[in-house]
């Protein structure tokens, strides 16, 4: 199988500086320094594997419009992108996610198309059939994860001599593009996966070295609600190629590491958007590390209540 | 009066780069970006005048140490500056600023000295006159203003068409730097002050083209409890000079602000910090403009109380 290239990265960068914050690393007090993807315009770093799949697209392809399904950011994302393109997005949506997702996705000019969560890809699938439309993946896509691996080129540039990347594992995109490019830049630098305890599903194909799959239900049920996917083929070779270790949080560590996010670096991040976090605090690694903070997306209101509990 | 110049402030951006973060400008979605401050390690922009400070001083001055009095983010920046330096901070505090600035000034290591508000000043300088340690001022300083500047250099190198330049009027001293670099770059720029209504002082001596005294009650009325010192002689020579307007918001204002930058920015703001995006959103100017947000360091219950209300 084909694996995302540093080259591939490379280009990625290129493509998509104009859509996306260049965003900076910000030193916290204990060796370690948080990418704070929360800052992008869509309040994710999904707006680089997006707007870098549309731009991948031939012209005239693109101008059928896209689609895709997501239960929050990669939603958000395509229909920011596609408005940057002047372009129809079309975004399936389940009917159990949160509302500020739905209001910021329909806010971007996309028509939302919501439906009951089991029937969401097939639906997607069916409007793309019916319409000419490209169905945009949320992670199993090589252009999806080249465009989340220039994170991974933005903090070796910034901090060479960095020694571990914590990355939250969902679908594996972010991953599998951050670890592409941190392998080939600094073999030496770990890549280690964060997921919840209750989604653990990556963690435990890691550690059997094959695709273990978890129900959804099992899956569904951590407060981290964009760490419900699972790995495909491609992002899970991309693991085993490139990454070191996948560890898990509780929920508590992570409801603590959206506290201290707030109170420490001032970032109102998302339960899911904290794991990384969560992991340097409960068990730091030597050296400078890196915690990826994937968004910031969540209900002002549950944001209150978490800083209040 | 002697006015610091663009050389003085691309001197400084040399000087501090390694104590400060590269803030990104972050678009919205209304021709309005945000200068995020907050995200220094102290939580605002203080660090760039207090490092800068420090910085000028000979070597064997400045290891006798150095004394700030502050409301609060001018303590911890001139704490974490002197931590980064090696050298010994005291630094007094009025005994009514909030928890969180008192805390995070001893976490930075400084030695914390809680006196009645009236004699924070004279206390300083006796103890200056004491210890041989220098007083670092908050903002009446042209190597503080100096280091304030350097935000409006990122801003024209980041934005170089920028129609408005939004920023917190206090003591003053960001609004001198910032003015004086933006003036010297894009003098077609409008460089704007914003204040609470309720301690209005440098909008009233604007207008009156000398400086107009308000009491220490009055402009302790506002919630932004970082925007209740007034303007120097040497600031105000800063406005007359290179400020275009000095506009006011009102306390519900400031309070939406703040519940905005959560919301659509995904940033932990300060009462204080929200004023120049009240501004915005209480009157946009035409063109693109760019609110400098100040600082973060706001009590974690006091700002889940704002969120929920």
């Amino acid at each position: 199988m084909d694996l995302v290239t540093l080259t591939d990265i490379q280009a990625a960068a290129a493509l998509i500086a104009p859509a996306v914050v260049r965003t900076p690393l910000l030193p916290q007090d204990d060796g370690l320094w948080l990418k704070p993807e929360s800052l992008q315009r869509v309040g994710a770093f999904k707006i680089r594997g997006a707007y870098h799949a549309l731009a991948r697209l031939p012209e005239q392809v693109r101008a059928r419009g896209v689609i895709a399904y997501s239960s929050g950011n990669h939603a958000q994302a395509v229909a920011s992108a596609a408005a940057l393109f002047g372009i129809k997005a079309t975004i399936v949506i389940p009917d159990n996610a949160p509302a500020v997702k739905i209001e910021a996705t329909r806010a971007h000019g996309a028509e939302v198309v919501l439906v009951p969560m089991p029937e969401r890809e097939s639906r997607a699938r069916e409007l793309a059939e019916a319409t000419g439309a490209t169905l945009v993946p949320p992670f199993d896509h090589p252009d999806v994860i080249a465009g989340q691996g220039t994170i991974g080129l933005e903090v070796l540039a910034d901090l060479p001599d960095v020694a571990t990347v914590l990355v939250p594992v969902s679908g594996g995109g972010l991953i599998s593009g951050v670890a592409a490019a941190v392998k080939a830049l600094r073999p030496s630098a770990a890549v280690v996966g964060v997921e919840p305890e209750l989604a653990a599903d990556a963690a435990e194909s890691f550690r059997a070295g094959a695709r273990v799959p978890w129900s959804p239900a099992d899956r569904a049920r951590t407060v981290a609600d964009g760490l419900r996917a699972e790995l495909s083929e491609l992002t899970f070779a991309h693991l085993r190629a490139f990454v070191d270790d996948v560890v898990t949080v509780s929920e508590g560590e992570i409801l603590d590491a959206v506290r201290v996010l707030a109170r420490r670096a001032r970032l109102v991040v998302e339960p899911t958007g904290a794991v990384a976090v969560a992991a340097h605090l409960k068990s730091p690694r030597p050296g400078k590390t890196v915690a990826v903070v994937t968004g910031g997306n969540v209900d002002p209101e549950v944001f209150a209540r978490i800083l209040s509990s």
